[in-house]
């Protein structure tokens, strides 16, 4: 059995706390936060607090706030030793106070308030520092969840965090530029959304160079000037022209 | 029963063939292309032509072939006033030529060599000119394979094209991104697909506004200068730069 204390209220905790309520090798000690009204819904199922003093025994503590609260929060525990983690893709290893066991568990994933989460579908990257004992716990507690692991180091995880940036937000921002077009012309985003996914979908199998199709990659330059005179907003014909030049940096000039 | 001709041998023509022969209200009377070995494996289940003057009769005709070859094709098809449609997204219905009714049957989907398309999740968009009947009969055909169905102006399938490219191409491009940076530090791509996935069926729910998440939308100033730094690619910075400027311009300042 694995026991575990959650610091923090957020998404990434609530789904953690839920994942690991339903494992049956782990136990949920505690779970603090420092206003109470957040997790207050859940004090029936396991001992909420909202003062560090109380933290009890146990066998990891998982900090899951924001990037900025981790250094100072890891401070102020009242214990040594132990082993904590933060669950962040960009905040250092070294940013948990050194008189604990320090590690990062961090799931490379979204998180969405309401939608329920598979951890399967959550790949956790795990960093320890020296001997593989802690490495070993946490790969546990992953593996107890259902998420598949990988042990990273630092620059690893954080280049993982760079590139979820580009597939996520960025990828999301192209969503968002094509609902802003269609709706420009009263066509409806709705039409797209199986694109959307299979285009995901896609590259599960293929490499994304297998998987590039379109005008860019065909230097069809005719297409590329209609479509560039369609757009009328200056940013979107901006990121227009920066992705078609990328798209043809990485394929190479049109063979003749 | 529609009796329908493919004309052309891509991606498009042959997934259209196939869900075509599947479907029990639709006969494919012929396959034709200007290179017969294209289509020499179909030659069993339906007549294949290399020869324009050998086309028989048939309800639609299905110009399925590169947007630069439509028109040219268009005019030496060997009869008039029949319903002759094509499949892009960006040409003009007039680009067939007036001697024929004229119609688009335009699948706004990406369609890959090998892999199977369940045409459920292929969007037809259908433009025709005056009446009804060939709308109708388009409808149909696609209501027949089990692809749902718009009608579209041409406006509206241009610009439903030019968001295929930032949602598919460009989408795409981010994928191979985050492939190139992952790998400069040796982490794997793979743990990357499920946030992948995840975004994608994200905004079939959720609008790509109300999904937005990250360090651009936050305005987190340290951790954007951070991992502008980490990039070593002068064009992977300019894509950071530009597509975190434009949402920060979707999701307005920071609130203090």
């Amino acid at each position: 059995m694995i026991s575990v204390v959650i610091i923090g209220a957020g998404n990434v905790a609530t789904h953690l706390f839920k994942a690991f309520s339903k494992a049956n090798s782990i136990t949920v000690n505690q779970w603090f936060n420092r206003n109470l009204n957040s997790i207050n819904s859940y004090k029936n199922e396991v001992e909420i607090i909202d003062n560090l003093s109380l933290l009890k025994d146990a066998d990891i503590y998982i900090i899951a706030v924001s990037d900025d609260a981790i250094a100072e929060l890891s401070e102020q525990l009242p214990f040594e030793n132990r082993l904590v983690v933060h669950t962040s893709g960009s905040v250092s290893i070294y940013d948990i106070d050194k008189k604990q066991k320090r590690g990062v568990f961090y799931p490379l994933q979204t998180f969405s308030k309401d939608a329920e989460m598979d951890f399967a579908n959550v790949p956790v990257c795990i960093e320890t520092i020296g001997g593989g004992e802690h490495y070993n716990l946490l790969k546990n507690l992953a593996l107890s969840i259902g998420s598949p692991t990988k042990k990273v180091n630092s620059d690893q995880r954080r280049v993982l965090h760079l590139a979820a940036v580009f597939v996520n937000n960025f990828t999301n921002q192209l969503y968002r530029i094509g609902h802003e077009i269609t709706e420009s012309e009263g066509a409806e985003f709705d039409l797209l959304k199986p694109l959307i996914l299979e285009t995901a979908k896609k590259v599960q199998e293929l490499s994304p160079y297998m998987a590039q199709t379109g005008p860019a990659k065909r230097h069809d330059k005719k297409t590329i000037k209609k479509q560039l005179k369609q757009l009328e907003n200056k940013q979107h014909k901006d990121i227009y022209e920066l992705l078609t030049s990328s798209i043809q940096q990485t394929h190479g000039r049109k063979k003749l």
